[in-house]
């Protein structure tokens, strides 16, 4: 069963209990809006990753501002968001096993589906899924554009998978996927242009190729949030997949951006509070919020608006947050805010989001608890 | 709610579903019979750590074979198990804030309930939580014995903090947390031996200081499934808290060990099932396990039995399984095990264990489906 939540509908910013995962919702809402509006200004649909929030309340809030549908990594995550009414959902991976096929099949007589190949003979297994559920299934062949995870060389092959496809009864050829998720973190500028120029080659070669043997692409999908304003804008991709936009993290703050005024300044939407457990020494002290409530995958946590403390050695219930000289130690009792290292395996570890509005003033308060409904949807 | 379980009982091993977290449970039974043995035979109790493993049904498989309770980390973890059956349960960690507080009080009307401090203004706190909920609770001063996270100084101060719990009306003494986490992993026996040699010193200190101050100790608890042979086999602990013995995990298995054919030979009896959900070259393949099934805290998981294949860069929801030269790459749809870097955090990514029977053999099937009670409780 989930856990209680961490806090009541209503109640003042001190009374939430920790660790609690919070969102700061009009830093989330400004987040959205500014992600809506590039998309528009630049002429591509957006379908955000629902692999960040897996959360039926906030697709339903991004369809609201013009998303098409979303994204999700996994089977299990479509039918949760499904089941909070979710009516479009891009599988943007390949989903291999029997059992999967079956119920993304059966999910697909009542929303629309869609999913991803890399493999040929996949294509038969998801047709014949598809038949015996009486449904039809959009596939996308997913090409790999510099990541080195999955997808095939960019090229003729797409052209030989999308026939396959095509002549399948129970198939629709959905187009594209090319996600290049490496170069979401590259630091520099420069080097996100490098990567998603050789990205784009790759793309533009298989188009060619498909349309040499008549197929076009409803949808060439991809992009990130570190890297979405470049394909945007490149007259290629058509359809985005960014994420980690609305809540951003420590790690994506790290990139740096060289658009000046022009570049989407996101906010820090989403924040692990934690309470000092343990305060006996002057250079450090415990917070009650380790391995279990962050992942620290892409580094530990920062400590919110605390210039010299720093959250480090963490362990399975616990985080040392260390005292720079100088610098006032937290209180025992105190709460700290922490801005997750990555955003998406931290919010899978939690059943509640806390939304507060009027995040950082004295009327902060909670104003809705929300399930995190693919929390641990993991098949 | 939890996600569906990835295989029904009664079935054979190809039919479960990935990811799934699995049971050897021939080899977790054969773990739990040899440290109970171990404990009984240095004449110490067993109070094993339910943090690993967050589950009534092993909590009471523990009780069966001598342990006289179970430690927790966290409040909710308690009544996870509470609920679940588990009577005797220490909270081996300090809890800090009123409402978790409530919530420890009313379970201690129900169970046995022990808890750490080490702030001396929280035993009044402790105190009017237990007098407010009419229930008694245990309290242990923690020691820092060489882990540098909570706890006080060894040596008088603990004796203050006696005094200050025995005269609190709804408090009992009960003893000393003296638990050195870092030691666990220290690789080599020698440098374990220290450790746990220095934390000794520390114990016999504080324990002098008490008993000058009229206080006996109950319970003297600490110990790791790195070193607990020392503790065991040192005179002044009397309660191990053992936890990870029963799983192991990639990490513990780095440990070397200097006492021949007397080392308690733990099995891994822990694994991430995964698929071969991508092969599209020849020196990797990608399975369908990443941060969101397997937590990489203390290093990548190994892959059981496959010698040349090395699990490298996972992201969300992927994991890359690195071929070597001349080793023959799994084929696309193949199921691989992967030994998790670490148990505990791994554990709580899942809603169920699979146990297998005759793991590793033609006849392995899965025998029962476990929820993990405690999974997300973070408060």
């Amino acid at each position: 069963m989930p856990s209680l939540p961490p806090a009541e509908i209503g109640a003042p910013f001190s009374e939430i209990d920790t660790p609690a995962l919070l969102i700061d919702l009009d830093a989330m809402e400004r987040n959205m809006a500014l992600l809506a509006e590039r998309a528009r200004a630049m002429g591509v649909r957006l379908r955000p990753h629902a692999k960040t929030h897996k959360s039926a309340i906030i697709a339903a809030r991004q369809a609201a501002l013009g998303a098409v549908g979303v994204c999700c990594q996994k089977v299990a995550e479509a039918e949760a968001l499904a089941a909070g009414g979710v009516r479009d959902i891009l599988v943007s991976n390949e989903v291999v096993g029997a059992r999967k096929l079956r119920r993304l099949a059966a999910l697909a007589r009542q929303i629309r589906i869609g999913v991803c190949v890399d493999h040929f003979e996949q294509i038969a297994l998801i047709d014949a899924a598809a038949r015996d559920a009486g449904s039809t299934i959009d596939v996308l062949v997913e090409i790999d554009v510099g990541g080195r995870r999955c997808g095939v060389t960019p090229g003729p092959m797409a052209a030989t998978f999308a026939a396959e496809i095509a002549r399948s009864a129970n198939l629709r050829f959905g187009g594209l996927q090319a996600y290049h998720g490496r170069a979401q973190h590259l630091r520099t500028p420069a080097e996100r242009k490098a990567a998603i120029g050789a990205a784009q080659q790759g793309v533009v070669d298989t188009v060619a190729h498909l349309k040499a043997a008549g197929f076009a692409c409803t949808t060439i999908g991809g992009a990130g949030t570190g890297t979405f304003m470049l394909e945007g804008a490149s007259g290629v991709w058509n359809e985005l997949q960014a994420g980690s936009y609305i809540f951003m993290d420590a790690d994506y703050a790290r990139n740096v951006s060289d658009e000046g005024a022009n570049a989407p300044r996101f906010e820090h939407a989403l924040f692990v509070l934690a309470t000092v457990m343990s305060a006996t020494s002057a250079d450090q002290v415990v917070v009650d919020a380790g391995h279990k409530a962050l992942s620290n995958d892409s580094g530990f946590p920062d400590v919110w608006q605390r210039p010299g403390l720093a959250y480090q050695r963490p362990s399975d219930e616990h985080g040392v947050i260390i005292v720079a000289p100088g610098v006032a130690a937290p209180a025992w009792g105190d709460k700290l805010l922490l801005v997750p290292g990555h955003c998406d395996p931290t919010v899978n570890l939690h059943d509640w989001y806390v939304g507060v509005r009027d995040f950082g003033t004295p009327r902060a308060r909670v104003e809705t608890l929300w399930p995190i409904d693919a929390r641990g949807a993991l098949g």
